[in-house]
């Protein structure tokens, strides 16, 4: 990160935004660097002085942020600088999913390595939200438990689910059959999870977020979660793009047969009924075909260069790529002119619960000094 | 417009760029006004000296850009001043289009008036590229002429096509039948043109672009241009999104049969196949469900509020649109929470021809300072 504070009006920066951001900046600088860099390093990289450098370092090692490592033996004159790095006993972010047919948890750790993962395979439907919930609460305490006990400290929570999310509130997720479930509310009312802060957001694009962060340099691409509904993440210049409300990526009722089978959400041929998880059983070739009917509409509409597969789709990436990879080259108008990149997701089955966890890591890294403030 | 020259970097901002960024804040000020705003009230609004606006003002209006009004009767003490307002006997924007079955051309002022229009209609699929461009060459400059006549100055041309464009070429036109034809050096050969700065668009961006000049508060929709093609523009946050290569908004190679009829571009059962221009004669009901079907699919995964409807579909809004959204209301998962807006294109069946006189006339706008250097 080379960004520097900058303001679009005359107005005085404030001293405390100014320390907040160099916060940021030498952490970040830490955090991308390919070894560990000792203090001058970073004065050298960020354009602060020595001094400033010293004093924000003291902070983030005390905040936990930060660990000092032992410097290598001495080779000739002089003392060897110590090198940073971010701390693997700090902060953590706690990843919640409910799916269809599974609870999920992980915990990742300041530097991106999943410290806890428990998955509970069962069937969400028959029980209700607040059940649901708690069951997945007490997952979660489990995880947080073992995290706590090898040295991290959970700094906050997001759940994922699959379906339309308004401020907390899960307006509608008909695989789920939940409507207009405020599960922050619920979520809040875990004691395992009281104290932590919460965010619910839609599965597809916590996994979308998470993939960027293992995406190298693709800043444009499609994530497409196969689950028993399926969901897509849209990211364009390496934003999620959210559309106006919050709802996009519904591409499971983008139409395939306008004429076809009914779908849970009242309307029919939606892809979900021919690509779901239920319908890749009964055929893959079927779900491939309708699966690159609907991704030749997306690169139609928005010439994305990448499509990433994700959830069940990863796991049966190889069965169901040439029958994607033929719609595309039949439908998409650019074919001819430039291929579409159809690839697995780097983080398989796991993206959204993963993409979870690494959106409160993210939130730790982007603003260090709001959790200095809080363990101050 | 009230944006202030900012740098992300310290490096010295030249005088040049001051100067380029304050002709412009003056200019906007001024096109931005109720009324027409004296020079000390420019002054207020930008927050510089008047005398600087002065100086700038004086530039402005040597260059054609600005005019400055009589003052309204002398009513009571001291001097009444003067009003400033956009010049429209100054640099215009000529707007180009070739479309399956006809030849347009406009030229829109600097207050984004139309001061001439002619329309050629006649299919243009017989005709090789060169013959084609050169038509619309020479009704270019009847509609420059008339214009100079009028005082104005053409600052530049703008060709809108119906395909996918590249660095001015057209690399695949299916309807037209063009496959890379380099458009930009067709033009620049036609002697009418030679002298004028010209880029090459796809039409439905251009329209988009136009569409957005007159929508009021809306910033983010989808506009579609129904021709014998099908084309559409996604403005995003008050910017058109063209995609990772330039190449978004291909609607009318959306599948929406997948056991269909066959299409130019080689794929079948295309949205062009029931709704373009030829399919629509045939039968609205049947172009208004495949195009709800296709809306729909864009609604879905984009989560846009507005869907702008121009070219033919202005002219047929009133009959296609109950079956429109009779789909939309049908296979939109939101739908029901948040009913989208279908309206037909303020700028009706002119939008791209209009759109691309408007870039020109808004390249001018943003950037003053160029302008001047040219006419000085």
């Amino acid at each position: 990160m080379t960004a520097r504070l900058t303001s679009a009006s005359s107005a005085p920066v404030r001293q405390s935004s100014v320390r907040a951001h160099n916060l940021a900046l030498v952490l970040s600088t830490v955090a991308e660097s390919a070894d560990p860099p000792s203090r001058a390093a970073v004065a050298a990289v960020t354009g602060l002085t020595r001094a400033t450098v010293s004093a924000l370092v003291d902070d983030l090692i005390a905040g936990g942020l930060l660990t000092e490592l032992d410097p290598p033996p001495r080779t000739g004159a002089g003392r060897p600088a110590a090198g940073l790095a971010l701390a693997s006993t700090g902060p953590a972010g706690l990843g919640l999913e409910i799916n269809v047919d599974y609870l999920a948890v992980c915990v990742v750790d300041l530097t991106g390595v999943v410290r806890q993962r428990l998955v509970e395979h069962a069937d969400q439907r028959p029980a209700v939200a607040a059940d649901a919930l708690t069951a997945l609460g007490r997952l979660a305490a489990r995880a947080r438990h073992a995290a706590e006990a090898d040295g991290l400290v959970v700094a906050g929570a997001a759940l994922a689910v699959p379906g339309l999310v308004s401020a907390g509130s899960v307006l509608d997720a008909p695989n789920l059959g939940w409507q207009n479930v405020d599960a922050l509310a619920l979520l809040r009312g875990v004691p395992e999870l009281a104290d932590l802060p919460i965010v619910v957001d839609n599965e597809a694009n916590l996994a979308a977020l998470g993939e960027l962060r293992v995406a190298g340099g693709e800043q444009t691409f499609l994530y497409v979660s196969g689950e028993i509904g399926i969901g897509a993440g849209l990211v364009i210049d390496g934003q999620l793009y959210r559309g106006a409300r919050g709802w996009s990526g519904e591409i499971g009722h983008v139409t395939v047969h306008p004429g076809g089978r009914a779908c849970r959400c009242g309307s029919n041929g939606c892809l979900e009924q021919y690509a779901g998880q239920e319908a890749l059983g009964a055929g893959e070739p079927q779900a491939a075909a309708a699966l690159g009917i609907a991704l030749a509409a997306v690169v139609n509409l928005l010439d994305v260069p990448v499509i990433v597969l994700g959830g069940a789709y990863a796991t049966y990436f190889d069965r169901l790529r040439d029958g994607i990879e033929a719609e595309l080259r039949r439908r998409v108008l650019t074919a001819r002119l430039a291929p579409v990149t159809l690839r697995a997701a780097r983080l398989g089955t796991n993206a959204a619960v993963r993409g979870a966890a690494d959106a409160v890591v993210r939130g730790v890294r982007d603003d260090p000094a709001a959790w200095l403030r809080r363990v101050g």
